[in-house]
């Protein structure tokens, strides 16, 4: 992960909950328990919750009392992960340097997980208190969180995804593929941490465009890492996607063109943040300028 | 369905939304509109959605602001039977009549029809439109829907049941089970209709023991008819239960037995309608004797 002291314990105490939240057990429910917690807690960049508590606390809100609020966007980015490796889907064999969830509990039981962790996602957003969120602005981050995950989000990112299989397509198609698949939800933790600290709607624009480039820049890094990494930096199978025959960038614009257009959103992120005091501005700068240059 | 021309009229009035709902087009979409489309549209009792909007009739609600918010019970209700019938799971091969849904759309789609139903049913209730429901009532609404369908509701439930398969079991278990995989939706319609007609905690509670004893009683039935019905009438497959040895309400106790049980659920169903005025009466009754002699 990026090498922030302030980021490492962010994320340390969103894994403590996230720990916590499975802490309570029924044994009527034990594989289906077991099934979440297994991808939830398997590590993980978190890189969702952080985008939340980065924003909160550039902008003066109070990073313990959003925390919460944080660990939806990770439940949902687990279960988008669980189904996408089903066999009759990616049919991936391992998942943040673990085998996947089915290959552990069975299909029948990952499918049921993800199931499960999209309504908790919910129920955490709709129960968590918050002593500034008022119920408007909570039924907003609800409605942008539904717009982002549905079958015009994040389910239908994963649609085209699977019918670009072989198919021809351009920059469009893809750009609208993966600013779906993967930016919806980069959109809703950023303006999560808007609504959280009631910034106002040219704040939040901003917040919007930066996720825009940040999210887009994210898939585009992971179509490179796909062609350049190793699976023991990935922790999952690299060049997946070319014996798919998938859309991805290095495919329509070569790996060099993947990089160049991978810098000139790290740039637009970069312009995206102008205006912004300069806290907001250092920590937002070093979060993309990390998914630029991940390595995993 | 029960003949009842009030009763007819509403559910033409949802399945009028349910069309609606699915006639916005969005061509790179196709695959996953066609998929959830497909089992939504094909026919259905529409007993959930009836359950509202008897209740909103009944207490002097608005049954045609109502519509929208019912069909969220829909969308879910089918979500989950288009996942039960997975080949990991049930492996039912028909449905409401017609081919399952991954026999004619392929498991990957079926998996995603069923994962953006879950989230378009919160999309329903968090954004539509309703003149005298609060924010914060309905903020109570969502609440109530995540616990009814996640990891300790619905998906609990079909949890149990395939875990359940060849094991000892108890009619605690079984009940548990089925109040959890069935009961938690119908508590959940139920109630949404008293929300949306402002009800007092003391009705609501009523409501919540009538929809206790239909939701068990509906499972009961539904064993039974695994046991008594034909494909023809049922829609499905009868004698799938016996066959992967699933824990049911005749196996635990005899048809005989199962037949006094589904008795006894009526009888408490209309008792907890005691002291509701007679429209509510008249019509939950009708309800409740229908749940119990239905033959489908």
């Amino acid at each position: 992960m990026i090498e922030n002291e302030q980021f490492q314990t962010w994320i340390d105490r969103v894994d403590t909950e996230l720990v916590r939240y499975f802490s309570e057990k029924d044994l009527t429910c034990n594989p289906l328990d077991r099934a979440m917690e297994y991808t939830l807690l398997a590590g993980g960049k978190r890189l969702r919750p952080l985008l939340t508590l980065v924003v909160v606390d550039a902008f003066g809100g109070n990073t313990e009392e959003a925390i919460p609020f944080t660990l939806a966007s990770e439940l949902l980015h687990t279960y988008s992960l669980i189904h996408d490796d089903l066999p009759c889907m990616d049919d991936d064999d391992m998942r943040r340097g673990k085998p996947t969830n089915h290959t552990v509990f069975g299909e029948a039981y990952a499918i049921l997980a993800g199931d499960a962790l999209q309504s908790e996602a919910f129920q955490i957003l709709v129960t968590s208190q918050h002593p500034i969120l008022s119920p408007d602005r909570r039924l907003e981050i609800l409605k942008e969180l539904c717009l982002a995950i549905g079958r015009r989000g994040m389910v239908a990112g994963q649609v085209m995804d699977l019918s670009s299989e072989g198919q021809a397509y351009d920059l469009d198609h893809l750009q609208l593929l993966h600013s779906r698949k993967t930016g919806g939800l980069f959109r809703f933790c950023l303006r999560l941490g808007g609504h959280l600290t009631q910034l106002d709607d040219e704040a939040m624009e901003k917040l919007t465009a930066y996720a825009d480039a940040i999210g887009l820049l994210f898939q585009v890094v992971d179509d490179v890492l796909d062609e350049e990494g190793t699976s023991e930096n990935l922790g999952k199978t690299p060049g997946k996607d070319k014996e798919a025959a998938k859309a991805t960038f290095p495919h329509l614009m070569g790996l060099d063109g993947a990089h160049s257009f991978a810098d000139n959103l790290l740039e637009q992120a970069e312009q995206a943040l102008a205006g912004f005091e300069k806290k907001a501005v250092k920590n937002l700068s070093e979060i993309a300028r990390y998914i630029r240059h991940r390595d995993h």
